[in-house]
């Protein structure tokens, strides 16, 4: 991770003879890099798992970053990004796991839907799911297990909203 | 987020005549920065949800950073920090659905409080709502969607207990 | 944190005299350093909570990173980095809870098992607990609280499975 970077210093000098001087190399690091993306979503339904890994390897390729960190986070609170296996059976089994745990009715159980909203269960089950996950960057590509893939999983869809990708390195 | 140091070089020759010679610029990058700050709480009673998002972006101005990642956690193992809406109805439905999900009594419940303790739901609860947030630092501030809201969340409250937050970048 | 290097430029003017110009000294400051480790686990029954912290601050040590993030992550989607107490009855404490929240049996419960697989559970049980922790490095050290400790989860063990360190800082 290291850059060589040489300076060369010439000077020539006038006058009764004639001489060179030559300097000076010396080793360079490069500064840290930061770079900040964000990813749109509109999901046709209330609840969606939808697999943006290839969106978060665009990123990164776009940053040039060769080590360092990703964070990838919803931007709303009833979102989330999570990593797991891209299976639908498997989706199916957390929406009907995170129905379980905060269902959805009655809408009234909560008292954050007294403003208005619908949306309770929705920042519960964002919370069991997570609002980001942090990934490690080698050699230029996410350092992941065999079969580790980043989600967004939507609670509270059918309107904009938004994925934040901000990776750090060098 | 480059800075431009110059170096000039300036040689006076003596001779038959006289000249000067001055040299170099040069591209320098700033080094990583790093800042550490302890929030301390002591809450009346023993669960409660406190917005700290303000202590954060004050330790954020404190730092200097103007691009990276600050992580936020709590430093005890019965208290979350968590991003979710500051809205008193869902604080309380949060408050209920953990109570739900693993109950405060009986304290007989739990093996851990054969040791004497009477937190064993806390350990749990700090489970889902999580230990920690990493949030990105973009031009200088906490690089936030329209409702994120960064919360301390303590399960076992009535003593001294802490966040920290740490922030790196340049 | 910041390293100065003095840079010599030393010009020996031959002509009707003699002269020598040396010059300059700046400072440097050190790059972003990063580190990666793999930790591997094989363990005997299906479900198991480790004590890694120690793996972690050895990882932490050979880095040579002082003021950083360290990141810990289970590879694998079916297993957990998590940190909490190092206490045994905490750990009967979430193996029953998690079993209550997300049962092992029937197996037939999960769609994701009609691949074949037995460990839909695990992909649950994993969401609670979570992927990864980020720690903050301190003076060269994990910068934890009094009772902090970092785990590994297994929850669909008796196979090779890893966990990622990524260190990063200066």
């Amino acid at each position: 991770m290291e850059r060589t970077i040489l300076f060369f210093l010439i000077t020539h000098h006038w006058g009764t003879g004639s001489s060179f001087t030559y300097h000076c190399g010396f080793r360079y690091n490069p500064p840290m890099k930061s770079y900040r993306k964000e990813l749109w979503f509109q999901t046709p339904h209330r609840r969606a798992f939808i697999n943006i890994t290839p969106e978060v390897e665009l990123a990164l390729n776009e940053s040039g970053v060769q080590e360092g960190l990703a964070l990838v986070n919803a931007m709303h609170i009833t979102s989330s990004v999570f990593i797991n296996d891209d299976e639908s059976g498997l989706h199916q089994d957390y929406e009907k796991w995170l129905e379980k745990l905060a269902p959805h009715e009655p809408v009234a159980a909560y008292r954050h839907n007294l403003s208005g909203e619908d949306n309770g269960d929705a920042h519960l089950k964002r919370q069991v799911m997570g609002r980001e996950v942090v990934v490690a960057v080698t050699q230029g590509r996410l350092d992941f297990g065999p079969w580790e893939q980043i989600f967004y999983g939507e609670f509270d869809g059918r309107r904009k909203k938004r994925v934040l990708v901000k990776i750090i390195g060098e």
